[in-house]
C-alpha cells in the first residue's frame, strides 16, 4: 500500500443493521482523515430493528421512531456519508466502483471504493398468484413496510385478517394483530405452524395458538388473493377453501437479495446467499466484505452452509466486517440455529438440528422429549415446558433441542446454545451447574432432565 | 463376590435429597431381592425441598407438605426401609456397620452394612454467643426448623424481625419477612450482603433491598442477642447498636456436618467436607460413599475444593452415587460454584470465581462490568440489568459472571455456567449463538455485551 496515497473510501450497499454497524465499527478505528466511508440506502429508514416491527403494529412499541436506533443524522455527524433513498444498482468489480440512482430523481452516477461491504438484506417471498399486489396485501420486511401496513390497519372498517405463513413472522403478526382486535386465520402450507421446529413441536404451538382465539389451518397451499370491486383484498383462497380478509400479511419467509452480487459474478451458495469466509470476506475477494441477511453462514452443528436471516447475526457481522476494514482482526465462526419466539405468552425456542436436518447432514440420532416445569413445582406461577432433544447415535453429541413453554421456556435454550457451540455430549449436559433456586428452576432444570433421557437413549442405543 | 451369598445392604445415613436419591436409584436397577435398603432419618421429614422454606414462610408455598417431594411411606412403599426419628450414632468402618438411636425411646442398635452412603447435610452455624438458644431465634436449615420458626411468628405480636447474616438465606428471609408485613432489618458482618458477589455487585443488591424497605446494616459483628424477661430474645446487639427484634433469624451460613465421618477416621478437607473421588465414593474406601451437603466439590475453574451446600448438587450426587451402588457407572465432574437468587423482584445470580477467588487461586485477570436490558430497550418492560464478567490474563478464559437485574437476569447466569465447563474463551463467547427477538433479549445479550468488552479488555493486557 502506498502510505502517500489519498485515503481509503469504504462503499457500503445497505444501511441496516450489518450494513451501519460494519461502518460505525470501522469509524471507531480509522478516523475520517484515513478512510472516507459513504452508505447506499434505498429505502426511507437506516438501523433500524426489523425485528420489532410485529410489536409496533401490535402496540406494544408505540412510537415507529422508537425502532431506530441511529438516524441518520447521527450517522452523518460521526462522518458517515450515509446517502438515503439511493440505490446501488450494479457492482463493477473490475473496475472497483459501484452505480447508485436517487430513489426520486432516478438520477444515476458512478462511486468509486478501495473497499466494499455488502449488506443488501434479504427479500420476502412474494408468490408468484394473482391478487399479491393487490391493496391490502403486505409484508412486513422493513420499516416502510411496517408503516404501509399500520396505514392500511388504520384504513380498514373490517376485522379479519389472515396471515399466510406460520413461521416467526405469521407467528408473531398473528399475536400483533390479535392484539389489534383482529380476527386471525393463520393459513400454513405445512403439517403445522413453525416449521423451524419438529412437527410433534409445532403441534404444542398449534394447539396453543388455537386456544388463544387463532384459526389455524395446516396443509394449505394458497392458490390466490381474491379482490372486490375496489381492487382490494377480500379474501385468501386455496386448494380446498376461501377465507375473508379485510387485510392480509404476507410471513413466507424470506431469500438472500443478492440480485446486485450475482450480476456482478461474486459467489453464491446453494442457498442464493453470498459466500464469505470466517472473517466475513466474499470468497476469492480480498477487498469485499458482506454480512448479515444477504450471505450464507456456516452451520457449526451440521457442518453445512445455512441462510438464516437475524439481527443478531447481522449485527454481530457488521461488527467482524468493520474490525477487519478499520485494520483490525476479527472472525464469524459461524451459527447453531438458535432462534426464540413468542406468540403472546407461548414460548418457542429451537438450536441445532432437526430431525429432518439431522437426517440431511447424514447423521444418525436419538431424540427424546420430556415434560417439565419453569420453577419448582410448588412455587406459583410454575408453568409447564415441553423440551426436545436430539443427541448423535455413539458420540452422543447434542444435535439440538426444541423447547415450547410459558415464561422462563425461550431463553433456557441459551444452555444448549452454548452446548452445542462446546460440542459437548448429552451425558456431559447431565452435570452443568446451572442455576436452581424454587424461583428459577425446579431441582433438576428442564435442560438436565431432558440431557438425562437423551444419555440413557444414546446409551442404549450404543 | 460370593454370589450365593445372602443379598447385599445398603445402608443410607440421612434422608433427605442426596440420601434418598441415592436409595431410589439403587432401588431402580436393583430389585428388594438383591438389595436391601436401610435409610435412617433423625428428623420428622425424609425427601424435602430445604430450598423452598423460605417461600413457605413468606407465605408464596401455602402447605409444608408441598415442599415434600416423596413421603416416608412413599419410600417404604418402594422397598425403601426408612427408619424416621432414627439418629445414627457411629460408623464402624472397620466392622461394617453403624449404630443407630431412637431418638424417641433412645434405645440403640448396630445395623451391618455392604455398602454405606453418608448424607448427614450441613448443618447451620450458630454462633457461640448469650441469648442465641432463647425463644424467638430460629434457624431455617430443616423443615423442623421452620416449622418453629412459623409457629414462633404466629405467636409473637410485635413485627419487628432481624435476619443475621445477608447471604442467600438472608436475603430470602429477609423477603419472607417482608411478605409476611414484618419490618426486617438484616445484619450482616461483611461491606455488603451477598458475600458471594464481589462487593461492587453486592452493593447493588444492598441498594436495592433499600428500596424495598429493608433496612440494611453492614460491617456489623452481632456480639450478643438480648432477652427479656420471659427469657424471649428482645433485640439484638452489635459493637455499636442494638436492634430491637420480636423474632432473629439467623442465615450465617453452614458447615458440612461430618461429625460421624471425622470420628470414624475418614477423609475430611480443608473445609470441613468429605474428600470423594469422581464416582463419589469416600476416597480410600471402596464401599462407602458420600454426597450433598457433607462433601467438599471440585471447582472447575479454580482447580480447588469447595464446599456449596445446595439442593441441585445434593441430587445429582444422589443420582450418582445410586447408579454406582446399583452396578452402573456415573460419575460427578465437579461445579463451576452456579447459584441464583432473589429478593423479591431483584434477580442476583453467580457462576465461576470472584475478583478475590481468582487471587486466592493464583489468576491474574481482567474484570469488566457492563449494564444492559433484559429486552430490546424499546420493548415493554425491558428492565436494567449489570453484568460483571472475570477473564483470565494472556488466555482469556472465562473465569466468573455475576448478574444483578430484574425478570430475566437471573437464569441468563447458565449461558456463562456452561462456557465455564467448557473452558471457553470471553473473545469465543462473543461469537455465541444466543435467542434474540425483541420480548427476550437485545440484539447484543447482555451477557455478550460483556464478553466483548471482556475480550477487548484482555487483549488491551495482554
Amino acid at each position: 500500500m502506498n502510505m502517500n496515497a489519498a485515503r481509503e473510501r469504504l462503499v457500503v450497499i445497505g444501511g441496516d443493521a450489518a450494513g451501519m454497524s460494519a461502518a460505525s465499527q470501522a469509524r471507531r478505528t480509522k478516523g475520517p482523515g484515513e478512510l472516507e466511508i459513504v452508505a447506499f440506502e434505498r429505502g426511507h429508514f437506516a438501523s433500524y430493528s426489523a425485528c420489532g416491527i410485529p410489536y409496533w403494529v401490535g402496540g406494544d412499541v408505540g412510537e415507529r421512531d422508537e425502532l431506530i436506533a441511529r438516524t441518520p443524522e447521527e450517522h452523518r455527524a460521526r462522518d458517515i456519508d450515509l446517502r438515503m433513498r439511493t440505490e446501488v444498482t450494479e457492482i463493477d468489480v473490475a473496475g472497483g466502483r459501484v452505480r447508485a440512482r436517487d430513489v426520486d430523481s432516478g438520477a444515476e452516477s458512478w462511486t468509486s471504493y478501495d473497499k466494499l461491504v455488502i449488506a443488501t438484506g434479504a427479500r420476502p417471498i412474494r408468490p408468484d398468484m394473482p391478487g399479491v399486489d393487490a391493496p391490502g396485501v403486505h409484508g412486513v420486511q422493513t420499516l416502510d413496510d411496517g408503516q404501509a401496513l399500520i396505514d392500511s390497519l388504520t384504513r380498514t372498517r373490517g376485522r379479519r385478517a389472515v396471515v399466510v405463513g406460520a413461521g416467526y413472522i405469521g407467528v408473531e403478526m398473528a399475536e400483533a394483530l390479535i392484539n389489534r382486535g383482529y380476527e386471525v386465520t393463520v393459513v400454513n402450507r405445512g403439517s403445522e405452524p413453525m416449521a423451524t421446529l419438529d412437527p410433534d413441536m409445532g403441534r404444542l404451538v398449534h394447539e396453543a395458538m388455537e386456544g388463544l382465539g387463532i384459526t389455524m389451518v395446516n396443509d394449505a397451499e394458497v392458490t390466490k388473493l381474491l379482490t372486490g370491486e375496489d381492487g382490494r383484498v377480500r379474501a385468501v383462497a386455496t386448494q380446498d377453501a376461501e377465507y375473508p380478509a379485510d387485510v392480509v400479511v404476507l410471513g413466507i419467509g424470506v431469500r438472500p437479495e443478492t440480485t446486485l452480487a450475482r450480476a456482478a459474478g461474486l459467489p453464491l451458495g446453494a442457498h442464493g446467499g453470498l459466500l464469505t469466509d470466517l472473517a466475513m470476506r466474499v470468497r476469492g475477494h480480498e477487498n469485499i466484505w458482506a454480512g448479515g441477511d444477504c450471505v450464507e453462514v456456516l452451520d457449526l452443528v451440521s457442518g453445512q452452509e445455512r441462510h438464516i436471516a437475524l439481527g443478531t447475526h447481522a449485527n454481530k457481522h457488521g461488527q467482524i466486517i468493520g474490525t477487519n476494514v478499520g485494520g483490525g482482526y476479527a472472525t464469524f465462526p459461524g451459527v447453531v440455529g438458535t432462534a426464540v419466539s413468542k406468540v403472546c405468552d407461548l414460548e418457542i425456542a429451537r438450536t441445532g438440528l432437526r430431525e429432518k436436518d439431522a437426517r440431511r447432514a447424514g447423521l444418525q440420532f436419538e431424540a427424546v422429549t420430556i415434560e417439565s416445569t419453569s420453577r419448582a413445582g410448588y412455587y406459583p406461577d410454575s408453568s409447564p415446558m415441553t423440551v426436545k432433544m436430539l443427541a448423535e447415535r455413539r458420540t452422543g453429541r447434542l444435535l439440538g433441542v426444541q423447547i415450547v413453554g410459558r415464561e422462563g421456556a425461550g431463553k433456557r435454550v441459551d444452555i444448549a446454545a452454548v452446548a452445542l457451540t462446546a460440542r459437548m455430549t448429552v451425558d456431559q449436559m447431565t452435570a452443568l451447574d446451572l442455576g436452581y433456586a424454587p424461583p428459577f428452576s425446579p431441582v433438576w432444570d428442564p435442560v438436565l432432565v431432558a440431557a438425562r433421557k437423551a444419555s440413557r437413549a444414546v446409551q442404549q442405543g450404543f
